[in-house]
């Protein structure tokens, strides 16, 4: 077996769950087999060193480049979405050296923050990020788990670009492909399993 | 500068967050620190493997017992809590080869689940598990950011009680001492940092 069919083997779904008429993916069963988490934390790593960080280019204009040992440009920042992402996106940073930055819930992160309201599968919510977390310039991976709609991870992209950081990927294990979130999307989609109903 | 130093320059404190007379202690800066997170996590890992696994004994009833390679009883589940829990308890249970559970606010996890209702520093709410994630003489650790009244932990603890698992320790990166959480709670505490005001 495939790692990929490893992992779908893991999913578990559930119909009318949030609401009637939805069909939930929940991947919380790879996290409760160590072999299944670390192959799929393996899974999206190799992928970042191996496709993602040789497609960005050293020359980042705004800032001095900040370069990857293989000669190409960094990944600076893993945004993750409040609350799954979370589950994901800082393993990922610790395992490329890079800055961990969570987008949450309005009112969840003190300090400083930008706000963008984005459209749910589900309803309307607002998010959050800290000033000063992503910079001028900076390379930024976005992560969850699902990429439904794409109503959050949009609503991610456009913080990032509101602190002046470039979307260079947006990563999720499972894509419910024929809701065709992807077109919202400023950068490209990397999904490891395809849902197409 | 000891680790714990390290890891205390890198707290930000907010007073009046997220509400009057609360101050809020910001652990974020450490994870936009790769060295610091790593600081981190391997502060915690070194305390499970040096001192927590060696105090659990392996003869666990109720279920063939399971055997950490040290002859003691091993880790077999890591809880975390909704959501910057999340944040730190799955990279927890990668390094141990431990089965990663979250505790949910209600309603956010698919199947069947048991819940318990308790007491925030600023209101109530309840909290989730799945069934069946934590199984009967699983020894657990439970692992969040802030220590502060106890409530959400002490829900934890419940709702992994009630699965029929043992909690061994709850482990908090900071702990707010003078509101005596750790009273509330059925396991040893231990904390990276102590704040006192």
């Amino acid at each position: 077996m495939s790692d990929v069919d490893f992992l779908r083997s893991k999913f578990r779904f559930y119909p009318d769950f949030p609401k009637k008429g939805v069909a939930f993916a929940d991947f919380l069963p790879i996290l409760q087999d160590p072999i299944a988490f670390e192959t799929l934390i393996t899974h999206i790593t190799h992928h970042i060193t191996s496709h993602t960080i040789p497609s960005i280019s050293s020359s980042t204009k705004g800032k001095p480049p900040s370069y990857h040992p293989n000669g190409n440009g960094k990944i600076d920042v893993i945004v993750a979405l409040d609350a799954r992402g979370f589950l994901l996106g800082p393993i990922i940073a610790l395992r490329l050296g890079a800055s961990f930055v969570p987008v949450r819930k309005k009112g969840k992160l003190p300090g400083e923050t930008i706000s963008v309201v984005y459209q749910k599968e589900y309803g309307t919510d607002s998010f959050d990020i800290q000033v000063g977390a992503i910079k001028e310039g900076d390379n930024v991976i976005v992560i969850d788990d699902v990429l439904a709609t794409g109503g959050s991870a949009k609503a991610a992209g456009d913080l990032i670009s509101a602190c002046g950081g470039k979307t260079v990927e947006y990563i999720f294990v499972i894509y419910a492909a024929f809701l065709k979130g992807h077109e919202k999307l400023d950068a490209p989609v990397y999904n490891i399993i395809e849902v197409n109903e």
